[in-house]
């Protein structure tokens, strides 16, 4: 299968899910007894969720082209490797929904915080699985471009060392779920930076 | 990464959000006291906000192609441009079910109609936001076209006047959530009447 | 903008329309009175409008790219006239869901009836019109084919043609609800069917 | 029509379908009796049902691929024996919803069973009649590529194959709910397998 059918699948299924976060944010029922100003101020919960979720997935998207532009042919290890890391992001929807609803539940806030920073783990791990795969796989034949040993070795420590701060945030969790958040979140902010951008793949 | 890229990923994004405003048109709960016909009738709000938001992002993304197709390559500052640009656009089956919901209730109406209205400003606004770095970033290097110093201030001026109704429409809000909805219509059946249709980018 | 574009976003449009259409089949809730198997034979209604509107929208897809392939450009009637096309395919998943829910009630099946008739007639103007805009428009200067005076009158009688049934379930949808539904489905079965694919576009 | 828009469409339906499995997996309502962790993992078939039909869906569409690219060209057949797979994944988020909501209710839970695995068999089913179609078709005029009447028969024959276990499944329903997941979840792991791809089409 050439690249491109892999791109473009991708590409849907990435796009899909990054819109489909919006679900998650509620409108207010009518007739209740608070004004509807209280009532979307108090889901704030949601609209941070969906801007670390949104921004992420984005992020994830830019770095997932910069890997597949480096191959010239696919195989059926990179399919699949490609559909694990598909999945830990179509669920992504469901874990920034969970988050949200739980941010401030006293029963629950520690365990929905330590799922979503661990989706997003989840995800840094496939992307990473996917990644050395790439660089590696067939003794390096599926690559398009020419890589020294050296390119390769820091291409994977970049994406190893991206999964550090979803560990931190995920063993936060039992502390503080608002501090699993903000972990997130300025991960986010780090790659979206334009002073930072280097971080980018 | 190639322009194409991004336009394929920008077009499913917004194929995804105006497909998506659809869930927004609920089917009146069967057994009711209200017959259907009026049950229906009742929800036009509903169908006038869909309308409208279906227009504006249909013409959202003509413009955004008009934009990017004048490109020649990205780098990293359209890249993140790109993406708050397509989240505003993402939220918009949010935002058009809030103002649908809460056109005529008394408490909430103002404030649903300027955050309706807020978020098309913020649309425009994005899109201003990344039509100027692309005419100027890197010294105009982005460009794949040529354009006289006298085009770009006229692009530039012309997407700065759309942001003007917007901004009317949401500080009218306070006085009426209809006159608000009225702007943002007259404004997408501007950019849709064959009669004006130099208006588009 | 190129054809390429159009047909890009407009696939994805119908592509997110086919797909969301099964939405409107729910999982019946446990724990009630009712088997599972009376539940779900129950709603065979969601069922039938499903795959009327899941073949529907495909022909209508099929039809869609034999009229792009004809274009050699573009212009600002050809984008909004797709755009209200797309709108009309759009909303097919709430009338399709509406016409499920409501087929068996006695008040509201005669108006749901005519509703979802009324919207594939809806889609079926829509196509009409800019098929006879595109084979017509700027003196037929958007064609990038050889088209006969004849041939441009086939195409447009066969597409007027093709309006005349769901004109017909309209307007007998007071008569009865099944009727009008019996009559969209052979309309669908006919298109798809391997005898009648003459009548495709 | 060319193949490439055959793919592209069919690209974006199963994008779509795979992506939308995630609306099967519900948030817990917060505030119940139960902890957060113990609804979570009272869901769990939720989560297996989510993956086996993830997974099939994601080599479906590979095998798809490789069953059109060795297309040279489409006709009306090809196009809607496409419609009726690509409907048959469709509706795969309603089938997963379903087996996961009843996989444990003492009443329903063979019959959602056998509704599953009997939909991927329907799937099975229709990529079968297009495979064999679009091999035979217009006496193999269809086909691009060289196939001898050996290589026809091998695929075919594989394709057969593929069927068993999904009729298996459907078969022993009655018996077991868990066992007929289990043997999808096990078509799914051979699929995946890097040990056994030489099973992809």
């Amino acid at each position: 299968m050439p690249t491109s059918r892999l791109e473009a699948f991708s590409d849907g299924v990435i796009a899909i899910a990054i819109t489909l976060l919006v679900l998650e944010i509620h409108v207010p029922e009518t007739g209740g007894p608070d004004s509807l100003g209280h009532q979307l101020a108090d889901q704030w919960p949601s609209y941070a969720a969906y801007l670390v979720s949104f921004v992420t997935i984005g992020i994830i998207w830019v770095n997932h082209h910069a890997m597949v532009s480096r191959l010239r042919k696919t195989n059926h290890t990179v399919l699949i490797l490609n559909l694990f890391l598909l999945m830990s992001i179509a669920i992504l929807p469901f874990t920034t929904d969970l988050v949200a609803e739980y941010l401030r539940e006293s029963d629950g806030q520690h365990l929905a915080a330590a799922i979503y920073s661990g989706s997003l783990l989840l995800m840094g791990l496939a992307f990473y699985a996917m990644q050395r795969y790439t660089l590696d796989g067939e003794g390096g034949d599926l690559l398009g471009v020419e890589l020294s040993e050296g390119d390769r070795r820091a291409i994977k420590q970049r994406n190893a060392l991206g999964l550090v701060p979803y560990a931190v945030a995920t063993a936060v969790a039992p502390l503080s779920a608002y501090l699993t958040l903000a972990i997130c979140a300025a991960v986010a902010a780090f790659y979206a930076s334009p002073v930072t951008r280097a971080g980018l793949d």
